[in-house]
Formats: structure tokens, C-alpha cells, sequence
């Protein structure tokens, strides 16, 4: 178990240094990041290198048995590689160079930036495979973070060769773009344009497309680092993700490159179920790592600096954050940063070390739960009986311009269901729609707008096999292209649901209508035709007064089922599929207790203001306990 | 009387277009609106052309007994264009270049692209003009809709020359500016800029002459398009207007150039007074159209797919809708589109042949109304004896920066006294201040602030002829170069209305005051002195406590009424004005029964929730009849 | 005592003109500012020059006996300047050129400019320093309105020359910048780029330096057109300033540069403590006048044109606002602008004669005041024995993004430790912190965040010396360059303050707390560590409960305190500071009488619903009166 953080030395004098080895050992640190943002020190002037600080730092680090997760520097050029190489700089969708100043400020289809990063990757992995503090490697930092995409003329010109590799020919782009729309038909590549100042009415493939292609170009960059960093060095190399909060980035792809998966997550300071949100970006964390265990590379002791109102932690909140995170497959607790910065532009960000130095609360906490990690002997995976859909491609798509109404948000309805499963005491995967969904007992889309035919063959097979589904409205209406499938809606699941929607009803703002049991619902509602699924409950109110609101399909050995409205409450409808899945849970707990398994550990994490008496142990308020299963 | 829509076969296999014809007749389409979007295939490169799959679908449309409003394509220039013609591409107002991948794109300004749309006009006239199944010449779509102005190089050059055209000499154009302001004089044409990234205090005039300059350069490139197809053919010619939903065309404009007004209407959605809206749009249209019949080129069958919420239409309001257009002079019941797109920005917009396809409640409405429709034998004129006026230079003026109030605006003074008129039962005509008003009984002006002197004495001949004129504040103030009036306000109306105004006096946000019988009024209040007219309300509280609020000017057979306010509840003042002027309406009847007479038919349009019995019929809730007098 | 206005007779035919001295006699008009957009009109041509009109209004309005505030017309160059010089445009931040048509559309780095600028201030000089009508030199007018900074390269490589000649060498600037911060480090001075469209996390020192420099183009204009007028004429050289309303000037510099401070102040019309605001506005534009008498160069008879709703004054509250200028030190009443303007943009903004002219209240309002004016023998100074601090570089960096939490305003605080103290009869100077402070008895730091170690031991040595120092939460976080000081927050303040703070707790939205007296607080709270002070109130609730609100420590002959929270109501607080520091204030008083002496003159101005008796007088609510102490 890694207990530590990223570690800036560059910014403090070399007799702090000693101080940190020192305090690192007090506190239990045995992995720091370093070097991620010290490109600009290492290599001072094109092909000119000073790694002698680094050798120092990384000697001083072993000599205290600390072990490093070396970072390759290239998230933050240095500020002479913008001025000699200016057709590298970041351009906004708005056309314009951004200035500098800044990290990320480069263009990710620049190859004077790929040239540049190779160069610098090389030198570092040709000097550090050999050191014995080396135990991992860290690629970049943060992909995507400000340049998720960038505009310019080269951007353009990859894109165009990306399409060209995707499509081979104009025609079959055109077909799956749907150019006929508006007459636009593309006859020569170098018609394409990249979205920037985009008008009005633009072709949403074209949109869907360019971010696929920039998810793509991040790749790039981020395999040729890789691959050198392999020629050199056996060490697993990682990159950090920010799993649920870099809608540009496709992480279910990015996962698939790295050895090890590693996640960036910061708590929302004001949101009161934010510890709910980290479960959330947990699990899907773990997921995108394919269940194995994964490390939480960042998250933070107290406040962060960019959120409207940074609201420090309470007491015991990075304790229960952090264990959260172990609970949910994470091998690490890693925090940005060691000690807090002095200026720039994250000053106010906390760290393990605060402005206020080792006589402080925040310390006292860190050297705890240091401690606490130290001797944590938790490992092995985290089994699920029920999977929800994720999909960034359904993401882009459901919140492109003009849809049916502006309420329809992906993360809006994924958060609903996750969190009643999360007040319900029930781990959940995610699961790309076209995964092996055989293991579990109930998977969920609520937010699968955009599927193919595939997929929805796939969600058919599932349940036919025994498995039992549950589709929110508005679901598999599109292919990737966002193209509506042939025949009624909703294309990709009719067989399985054994429905079609004949029209959509989005409510207007702030309209409430009622299903045939009295309970509330909002946003949506829509004409459901049943064929084959029966009508598990109607709307008594609305557009759709007396049609089907939830109906269920029974379709070989499983079930199929179909919620055509923004429940108020999502819970009583999951507790009813939960018991018909034969899901096992926890019962008669607390809302607010959270419960997770992983390998042989339970743990029981109180998020209430009350003890919580649960499995013979009793957990104090805002308290953790951690059960073993001998 | 026109049933039918746009129509995109292009979008679709030939196969389908089979299937369409059969559609069409079931419904009774009898006129699509075709090629609106083609450009791109009649043209796949520059000079080469592919008539064929029109000249089928042509000839299929005639076989099959439908005519055919046939479009030049002039809207949505090819993707090629743009490419090998940069120069033409819109410039919008922060000076960058807009992305390709939707219609309207091009600069007006454009000579490349004038003259590739005069040489697939030409195509197209040729080829077709002598073609059985062409009714009418549908030119462009929604000039304007994206690229209102450009505000590239070539635009400014354009725009010196109109400003040349228009001044003569600098000399005029200072004085017609006020140049002095600021010292800003102007001594060579080429120091004149276009509104690219304006600056704070920009010179009013010149925005406002920006304005009339972008209106002229689209009605240049109409003209040039309408002269060509009436070197082929004498069918009429038109192109489709977004009558009071596109802020910088100058429909009074337009109309003067066009054989028949035709129109494009959707309701906003979310409005519970949206059927006033409509209704108030269908009366401006006729209104331009001078009081001759019309066409409503596009409405919805449903949902729109632009507006925040999309809320689809209720059960018969559709046949409503369709129905209040008629009753106020449409000749027409048209559709965008005959058949919903499957791709494209679009997809989510209703269409005759919606996604779920024949067995849908909304084709079986679409076919009853086509019935309906083929039966109606409504033809004439509607007769109002009421005009508000309404020009769209005063709306530009009105909502320039650096107002007395924010909340003074265009539409909502409108709105409020039309919706008025609405509930009383009373038809009204627009008209422009210097029309000849002898025919009206009353005249309303609630929006008027920029009007010439020869406007306000147009209003006092009108008066002193016999008519009534009620003004609302914050009219009369400036000239059409937003000039003041020498003297006090309202300097155009003074003499009408026999008054002057000492000091404007806008109220905080939220502020009501009220008048001394007690209504309450908000947003505005002024020192209003008498000079020849009498008060008939003061103001009760508020910065004019005890000065008049409304008043009454006799003039010669006629008398002038002006409202210093906006009184929440307009309706007991202009029945008092209605029954002063004589104007006859239908008593006794609910608020929400649309009464309407077209020539010798008179409709009633039931948006309320219960039955109404009027001229001894009942109408049910939501319901329409139509009384033909023998 | 100066009463008249900015003085526009070019926008009028020179019939008007003679009707204007007419008028200005008649309302006791004494001082004039002319020529403020005249360039356009001087100079027709580049190096052509008219001043016959000019000569014809100096002329008329020295027969008048009316003096002149002689502008250069520097702040609105010619259309013509701007055609033939395009390389002098403003650049607005996101790298685009301002389009003409308004004033300020400048590069303050322009040396085209400024060698235009030079040549028409030596022309007027030249032409006028003798003419006997000249009280005073006007240069430029508003510096910063709207081209604060200007983001184009030639500004780029003056602001590196500029950094080149504050820093001498990179490595200083590396140093204050903190650009070991992601590895920024600046290799050469041309890397080094303005923020035009900057990026998230750009260098906080970067933003401070550039707005340093930008004030510094904005003085160095204003010095060489000051240094041409000082060659040729003896009369004092003003600049008017927008002294609390413009946050990018730093007007203790601005003020060390003119011989006479003045400023224009505006009425926040919707603010019902606008009355206030003007008194803050009035004592800052004194304090950076180092207390000698001030004009007061602009404000308005009635309403403005540039607010969201521009209410006008109510009866009195133009005379009001006049006295309570003069009261606070202005030695002027002068207005924008003379005759209200029939074009441009300023159209309705108030004047003296308005446009409804003399048969109106507004001006009987106006020779009323001025007739006041003319017999007002006020004199002398306004003394103080309370002050706040006040530091246009802290105001820049508190507000610069990714602070600790957003609700954190460098005018908010000061505005509500102004406001009680006003409510408390006492009047205030403003200091910069560096300032001599031992003339006062209290010092009170409601904003000051940036606050060098220097200006930390300068309030320390004032407190030690026996003065009584109130600060108030997040101050003396950082040093001018945004680097937090190093050890424990406040790091420039702990030693006199005897405390340390050791994390920041600000509040979620709408979150109240309160202290151990019950009083409710909000925005902030913080773990205080004493270390010498006392805790004088604790925090009741909150994530502070049970540690220290309120400190003081005694230190030397003085007392600091320090408020670790923004208390709903700092009254009662501030009693007891006032008490405590011996401050003398009326007593008894209701909070909205104004009471300020000037010299041998106590002005009560009652803004209150209700007479007020007071000294002996009756001022009538709205009234004012002023008492002479023999």
C-alpha cells in the first residue's frame, strides 16, 4: 500500500530537503511523483540538460527508503520550447494562441511538441531505469487537462488524416456523418473543417468525431512516451487520470494503455453527498482497470484552490476519503502535493505539509493516517452483482446542442441511480455496453443515449441469459455517429424492451406529474407502446396520463425494464429489481453507512452524525471501521 | 389552400420516395416546398451539375398530383465552396472566421458567392420553369437566420459604398451620426469600421445604419436571384420570413420585393400564452403582406428541437395552431418537414412522418388535418379596425446600449397591449408609422421610440382626421439616426399628444408604484406636463405622485392618448379606448376563445379548458369551429 | 468654490452658445471644462490644425467672466489618427483590435500615439497659456476607461522592457514570479508573453506585473503631456480620476503625479446606500490627495446612462450629493455635462440643462446649487482620526482567480467597515499601508491580503507607538508578487497581531455561524493559534467552535485586534474599538444624518425620512445645513 504524494523539490532550497526526508519517514511516505512539472529545470535550453539536482533528489529519496514514481515532465513545456516553436502552441476553439504562462499550453498534434517530449522522455529513461528508487513510471500528467482538444491549422490537417484512416473513403464519411442533412456533402478531405467558431446547426458526427480524434492524439503522445520508457526500464508505466471529470477523455480507451491504472480525484468542497461522487469515481476507476487494483495518484488532505468556496475537510474526512479509495480497489493514498507551494498558481491547494507547518492539526492527521495505511493489510478485488452503463461517447453525444430538452445531462442520471444503489448498501461496476455483462445480476443505463445495434444485441443476449436490465428513457436512440436508428425509438433496444416510443414528452421547467402510485416525477415523459413488455406502472399525470411509465419485458430467462420518467425517487423502484435480481445487500443500516468489500475486509465507513451499530462493531460518528474475514 | 411541407428525398433511398407519394396523397399534401438544401448535389463541384435525381423526384411529385414550390438552394452553399472560395466565408462579430459544417456560412457581402448562387438559380430556372409541377419559386431559406451581418474586410468595403450611396458626402454622414460626439468626425470613407469587437459607446447611428446596411445586402441578393427565375417562368416568387423572430430583418423591407409573403412560424413551446404569440406573428405577416393572403410556409407538427425544452404539441393543437394561421390570412398549412430526419442537427424536429413512423397518433392527426384542410373553402380578407405599430428600426434603436432602462424592450410593450387586444376579442393589423392609418378606428403605439417628425405628424393627421392614437411612454423620442428630438420629449409627439415630458423616471427592478385609482404599474414613471391635453389618471405614489399618468389630447375629430407607464393590467384602459373609438368586438365570451373573421368565415379557436357557446354553437375545450356567414 | 461642468459647445451651433453664457451667469457657473473631445475638430488633418472655433468659445466665456479648465483632447484621437496609424488600436484581451466609433480606442503603448498626443498638447499649450481664461489644464480625461491594458505586441515588448527595467535580471524576475511553479522558469525576456487569452493557472505575479505596467503606460502618457504644458504655462495640471471605480489604476501613483487631484464620481443609482458610497468615494479621492482640497470634476445632475436601470435624483438629492462632496473636501461642484447631448451615446445622461431646458425642475435645481455655491465660504480641511486601508495592488490580487473562496471582495469588506463607521459619525481617511499612521488613533485592514513585510512592521511600529490597529481576516496572506509569506498565515501580520492562523475554513454559500455572544456571522471562519493575543470572543458553532473570533493583543503603548470572521453586524464591534481608542464621534444621532466638519464647518446632511435636531438645528429630512463655528 503506497502512502505519499507528488513531490515538487525544485521549489524549496536544499535544506528543506532534509527536512522532508525526515518528515516523509515521520508520516510514513514510501512513494512520491516526482519531476512531473520539472521539464523547464531539466532541460534549461533545447537539448541542453541539468539533471544534477534530480540525481540528488532521487539519491536522497533511496537513501531514506522512499520510492519514486518518476514522471515524465511533458504536461508543462518549458517556456522556450513555446517561443522557438510557436506552431506549437495551444489554439482556443475561438482560434486564438493562447498565451503562456501556463501548463498544457501545447498543441497535442504539434510534432515539435511530440519531437520535443520524446527527446526529454529518452533522456530521462536512459538516466533513471537503472536507479533503485525508480518504482514506477508517470507518464505526463493530467491528459487533456486544459488542451483536451486544440484548433489549429496542424489540428485540422491530423484530423482530416484521421478521417481518412477511419473512413478510407469520402463516401462512407459522408454516410455516416448523414452530410445530406443541409446539402453538405463533403468531395474532397480538405473541405473538413475543425470545430472552431463553430456555426450554429453544426453536424453533430463531425463534433463526435473530432473528440474521438483528440482522445486519439493524446494517446499518441502518450505511447510514444510509453514505448520509450519500455525500450529502457521493466517498471510499470501509468499516467493519471481524472476518471469521472474529464468528460473530453475516454478512459475506458486510455485504460487499455497504461500497466497500471491511476486516478486523480478531488472531493466537490460543496456538494453534501460528494463522498458519495468519490465512491462513484471509485468504482468507476476500478472498473476502467478491469477490477484489478488501481492507485489513487492525487487527491488532497483539506481544500482545493478552484472551486468557488474551497471548503477545508472536516476532521476525519481525509481519513474516510482516503480509506473510500482502498475500500474501492485503490493500492495507494497519494495526495497532491508533499508540502504546500509558497506561489503560483496553487498556493492556496493544500498539501501534506500546510503553510502552517508540522504544529498543525492537518499534520497531526497525515502522520495517522500514515500510519494507519502502514499497517493496513488489505488486498484483492472488489466484487460487484450489479453493473451501470457508462459510456463517454454516450456523454458527447447526449449533450451536444438541441436535443429534446436542455435537462437531459449524462452524469444527472447516472449519479441518481448510483446513488440510491450507494444508499442501498450495493457495490456497482460500470460497464462499457459492449462488455461480457454475464457476471452480473442487474445492469443498469440510465444514460445510454447513444448506443449501437451492437450493443444492444449485447444488453439482449445478457438478458436472455438470466440477466436483468434497466433502461432509463432516452437510451439507445443513436448510433456513435448520432444517427437515429431506423424505426420508432428507441432503435437499439425495442427487441429487448419489447416496446417502442412513439413521442417524446419533455416537461417544461419545474413541471411535476405523478405515476399511478402518487409518486412524484419530472423532466420526462414519453408515449410508450408496449410490444410484449407489460406495464409495470402508468403516469397518472402529464402528456402520457395512463400509458406506461415502467413496464417490464421477461425475455428468456431474464427481464428487461423500462423507466420512462425521471422518478423523484429512484429507491423503491431499485429495492423491487434488487430483490428480483436476487442481489444480496446489506439490510436495516443506515442511509449514510457505507459499506464495501474488498477480498476479506469490509469496510464500514460513517458518514452520519450518529454511531452506527452494524455487524457486532460499533462505528462512531464520521468514524471507519474495517472488518477482517478470517 | 396549400397542405403539405418541406420535402428532403435527397435524405432518403428512392424506395422511400415511392412510399412517400402514397403518404402524401393519404394525407393530402398538394404542395412540397423542394431543394431547399440540394445545392451541394445539384452541384457536386463547381460547373458541373446533377439534375437527374430531381428531375425524378419532380416528375414523381406531378405524376402523383403534388406541386411543387421549388427552392433555389442558395441558403446552404456547397462544401466545396468554401474551400475555393475562403473570401466568401461569414465573419462574425469577433472577427473570426465560422466554421464549415452548417448552412448559412457565407458572407453577404460575398461577389464569389453572389455569383455562384446567380449560376445555380439560373440552372434551376432554366431547367425547370417550364416543369408542370412548379407552382411557385421558393428563393433562399430564412435570409438572415446565421449570418445577419458579417463583419469581415469585404463587408466594411460594402458597407462604405451603401454608406456612400445613402449620405452623398461625409458632411451628411456626420451630421446624421453626430459625429461631434466625442469628436469623432469623420474625413475619409475608409475610416468608417464595421461593429468588429465594438467598443463601449459606440456610435448609435452607426450601428444602426450597419443594420440597414446587412438588410439591403440580403434583399441585393434576393433581388438578383428572383430577377433571374423571372427571365423563365411568371410563377410567383417568394422566399420564407421569421416574422417577429429575427431581430435584424426588416420585413416592411422584404415585402415590397416579394409576390406572395410567406412565412415560418413555431410556437415557443414553453409560453403558456404561446397561441398569442402565434397569433400576434400570423397578424404581422398579413400585415406586411398588406392585409393580401399569405402562405405559412413552415410550422411544426410537434416539438422543435432549438428551444431549451422541446415540449411536443397537446392533442389538437396542431389543428389549432394550423387553424389561427388560416383564420388570420394564410392561405397555406405547411410543414418543416414531410418526414423526419434520421441524422443531422435536426433529427430531433417533428415532422408529418415522425420516427415512429404511419401508427402514430401524430400521422393520424396529420392526415385528418390534410382532410380538413382539402374541405375548407375560406378565402378574403380579415378586417381590422385596430393597428398597432410596429417598425423594426424602432426595435433596433430601442435596444441599443445605454438606455434609460434595461427592461425597456421592443416586443415585451408590444406583446402586452396585443395580447390585450387578443383577450377582447379584437383583430389587429401592424402598421408602419407612416402608413396611411385612415382606415383604423384606434391606433396603438406602445413601442415607438425612434420615429421621425414625419412619422408623429403622419399620427396627428391621423387624429385630427378622426382617429384615436393611444402612445405608450418612451416614444418619440429620437430620429431614425437615434437622434433627439430638438426640445422636450416625446419630440415627434409632442404636438399630438399635447404634452411634453421634463424627466424620464425608470424604477428599480421590482419596483411598483401605482395610479390613483389604485392599478399598480411598474418599470417606468416620468414628469409629464400638460400643454394642451387633460389628465384623466395621475400617478398615486412613486417620483411623480400627483402628475399625470394617462392622459387625453382632443385634436380636431380625433383624440390622442398617452399612458405614462406600464400598468400591470393594460385591459381596462383600451376597453375604455375600444369603446371610445367605436370599435365593435364580441362580447360576454371567455378571455381564451380566439375569435377571428376571414372574409365570410368566422373562426373559433377553443384554447381554453372548457366548452364555450358563442353565436350558438359550442366549441368544445381545445376545440375549433367555424361559422360561414350565407 | 468651483461650480460648471464639462462644457461641449461644439456639439451646438454657435446661436446656442450665446444662450449658454446666458444661462451659466444666471446659474452662477464659474469654471467650464472645454475641448475634452475636441481633437477630432482641432486637428482635421494629421499636423492641420482649426482653433479658430476654440479661440471664439475661450473669448466668449472669458467675457463672461467663467474660467476654464483647458482639456487636452487626448482621450478620443481622430477617426483619421486612427486610419493612418492602425499599429496604435487598442488590443482587447482576447487579441482582437477594439473597432473605432468610441473613445479610448488607444494603445497606451503607442508611440505613434503618443507622439499625436504630444504635438496637439503642444499646439493648445502653446496657443493658450496666455489666454487669460485659463484656471487649469485638463489633461486627457478618464485615463483607463476603456483601454486599461492593451494586450497587442508592441504592448508586449514594451512590458518586457518595463519588466527588464524593474527586475535588471531574469533570475530577480524568476525569483518574485515563483516560475519554479510548474516549471515556468523564463530562459529569455521575449518568452515572456502578456495574458492575451491567457490560460487557467496562469503565473499570479505575471497578472500583478502587467497591471503595474499598465498603470505605468497610462502615467507616462499623462507625464509628457503634463511636461509640454508646465513649458509654457504656470496654471496647475489636473487629470480626472474614477477614484474607487476603477479597479486597473492605482491612484496613489496616479495622485503623486498632478498638482490638483480630481475625480468624477457617479451615483450607484439602485444602491440604497449610494449616499455612503459617494462619502467612501469623496474621503479616498481626499486621502490620495494627502488631504489638501480636491475637485470634484464630474458627477451628474440626475440619472446616468451606462447603469442597468438609471434612476434619476430625487428632489434634493442633487444638493445633497454636491455638499457632501464639499464636505469631504472638494473644493469644486462641477457636473457632466452642461447641455444635455442630442447624439452619441451619452444621449441620456443628465445634465444641467437638460433636454426638456429651463422651464424644468432640474434646472432651477441647478441655479438654486448654484447660488449655494456662490455663497459657501467653506475652507480648510477635514481632519480624521480613523483609518482605513487601502491598496489598489491588494484589491488586484485578492480578486485574482483560484482564491480560497470566491465571495472573498476587496470592496465588500472596506464598503462595510466604511459604511458602520459612517453610521457612527466618524469620519475616515484612507492610508496606504507603507503611510506615516501616527496621526490616527485607529487603523483599521478590512482587505488587505497582499501586504509586504514592510508595510506588516509599519502598522507594527504604529500600534507599538500606542496606536489601535484593527484587522480584519485574510490579510497579510502574501507579499506583492502573490508569494505567501513563509511560516504561518497572516505572515506579515502575525507578530502584531500575536496569532497565527492555521487553516482556512470559508463557508459554503448561504452558511451562517455564530459567535459565543450569539452574533451571527458568515463567508469565513479559521483555526486561530494565539501566540500573545488574547481571545476576546470565540466562535459558538461553526468548523471553528470553541477557538478564538476576536484577539487583541496589546503590544507597546497600542492594541491590535483581529477578526477572524465577517460578522453579520461589525457595529457593535467598532463601538467598542472607537471607545477603546478614544475616538471622539457625535452621540445620539440617527445613523442616516451625515455629520462632517470641514475646517470651522460641520455639514448634517439628512438623508433620513424624518427631521433631524441636532447641535441646536433642525435639518429637515433631505436637508442639509451647514453650521460655521466663529
Amino acid at each position: 500500500m503506497y502512502f505519499g504524494g507528488d513531490y515538487n523539490p525544485e521549489q524549496w532550497p536544499e535544506e528543506v530537503w532534509l527536512e522532508d526526508m525526515r518528515l516523509m519517514r515521520e508520516s510514513g511516505v514510501n512513494l512520491v511523483s516526482l519531476g512531473i512539472f520539472a521539464w523547464g529545470l531539466l532541460e534549461p535550453a533545447e537539448g541542453r540538460y541539468d539533471f544534477g539536482w534530480l540525481d540528488r533528489v532521487m539519491d536522497l529519496l533511496h537513501d531514506n527508503g522512499i520510492q519514486v514514481d518518476l514522471a515524465t515532465p511533458t504536461s508543462s513545456p518549458p517556456s522556450w520550447f513555446r517561443r522557438s516553436h510557436p506552431a506549437s502552441r495551444l489554439v482556443g476553439q475561438d482560434g486564438q494562441v493562447v498565451s503562456g504562462g501556463s501548463r498544457h499550453g501545447f498543441c497535442p498534434s504539434s510534432p515539435e511538441y511530440a519531437r520535443a517530449a520524446a527527446r526529454i522522455t529518452e533522456q530521462l529513461a536512459q538516466r533513471y531505469a537503472g536507479h533503485p528508487a525508480v518504482a514506477m513510471w508517470h507518464v505526463h500528467n493530467e491528459y487533456g487537462w486544459a488542451n483536451a482538444s486544440c484548433y489549429c491549422d496542424a489540428s485540422q490537417e491530423h484530423f482530416r488524416r484521421w478521417l481518412r484512416d477511419r473512413y478510407g473513403t469520402l463516401e462512407a464519411l459522408n454516410a455516416a456523418w448523414g452530410t445530406l442533412f443541409w446539402g453538405l456533402t463533403y468531395r474532397a478531405w480538405d473541405e473538413i473543417e475543425v470545430p472552431r467558431n463553430p456555426p450554429p446547426g453544426l453536424i453533430p458526427a463531425l463534433e463526435l468525431d473530432f473528440r474521438r480524434f483528440s482522445v486519439d492524439a493524446h494517446i499518441a503522445l502518450f505511447r510514444a512516451e510509453r514505448d520509450i520508457i519500455k525500450r529502457h526500464s521493466a517498471k510499470p508505466v501509468t499516467t493519471n487520470f481524472m476518471i469521472a471529470n474529464c468528460k473530453p477523455m475516454d478512459y475506458w480507451k486510455w485504460a487499455a494503455e497504461v500497466d497500471v491504472v491511476s486516478n486523480d480525484h478531488y472531493l466537490q468542497a460543496e456538494n453534501p453527498g460528494n463522498h458519495i461522487e468519490l465512491a462513484m469515481c471509485a468504482d468507476l476507476t476500478r472498473s476502467v482497470a478491469g477490477g484489478r487494483p488501481w492507485l489513487l495518484m492525487e487527491h488532497s488532505t483539506g481544500a482545493v484552490n478552484w472551486q468557488p468556496r474551497n471548503l477545508a475537510k472536516r476532521p476525519g474526512e481525509m481519513r474516510r476519503n482516503s480509506l473510500a479509495h482502498v475500500a474501492r480497489g485503490s493500492d495507494s493514498v497519494l495526495f497532491f502535493q508533499w508540502r504546500a507551494s509558497r506561489f503560483g498558481a496553487e498556493k492556496f491547494h493544500s498539501a501534506m505539509v500546510p503553510h502552517a507547518g508540522t504544529d498543525s492539526g492537518l499534520w497531526r492527521e497525515v502522520v495517522a493516517l500514515g500510519q494507519e495505511v502502514a499497517r493496513l493489510a488489505v488486498e484483492g478485488r472488489v466484487e460487484a452483482e450489479v453493473a451501470i452503463v457508462w459510456d463517454w461517447e454516450s456523454w458527447w453525444a447526449l449533450e451536444l446542442p438541441w436535443r429534446p430538452s436542455s435537462e437531459l445531462e449524462f452524469r444527472e442520471r447516472i449519479e441518481t441511480y448510483y446513488a440510491a444503489m450507494w444508499r442501498e448498501h450495493v457495490t456497482v461496476d460500470f460497464v462499457h455496453p459492449s462488455h461480457d455483462l454475464s457476471r452480473y445480476k442487474l445492469v443498469v443505463a440510465p444514460s445510454s443515449y447513444a448506443l449501437s445495434q451492437e450493443a444492444g444485441k449485447n444488453l439482449q443476449r445478457y438478458v436472455e441469459s438470466g440477466g436483468h436490465l434497466l433502461v432509463s428513457f432516452f437510451s439507445g436512440i443513436v448510433d456513435g455517429n448520432d444517427t437515429v436508428h431506423p424505426g420508432s425509438h428507441p432503435g437499439a433496444l425495442r427487441e429487448v424492451l419489447g416496446l417502442s416510443v412513439e413521442e417524446f414528452h419533455p416537461l417544461g421547467a419545474h413541471a411535476e406529474i405523478s405515476l399511478d402510485g402518487g409518486q412524484p416525477a419530472t423532466m420526462w415523459s414519453e408515449r410508450v407502446r408496449l410490444a410484449g413488455a407489460l406495464a409495470v406502472r402508468a403516469f397518472a399525470s402529464g402528456p402520457d396520463a395512463g400509458h406506461p411509465a415502467l413496464t417490464r419485458h421477461d425475455l428468456g430467462r431474464g427481464s428487461a425494464w423500462y423507466v420512462a420518467t425521471a422518478p423523484a425517487d429512484v429507491r423503491p423502484l431499485l429495492r423491487d429489481l434488487l430483490d428480483h435480481a436476487g442481489v444480496e445487500r446489506p439490510r436495516g443500516l443506515p442511509d449514510d453507512l457505507e459499506v464495501v468489500r474488498r477480498g476479506r475486509h469490509t469496510f464500514l465507513i460513517n458518514h452520519g452524525d450518529s454511531p452506527v451499530t452494524a455487524a457486532s462493531v460499533t462505528v462512531p460518528a464520521g468514524g471507519v471501521d474495517i472488518l477482517l474475514e478470517e
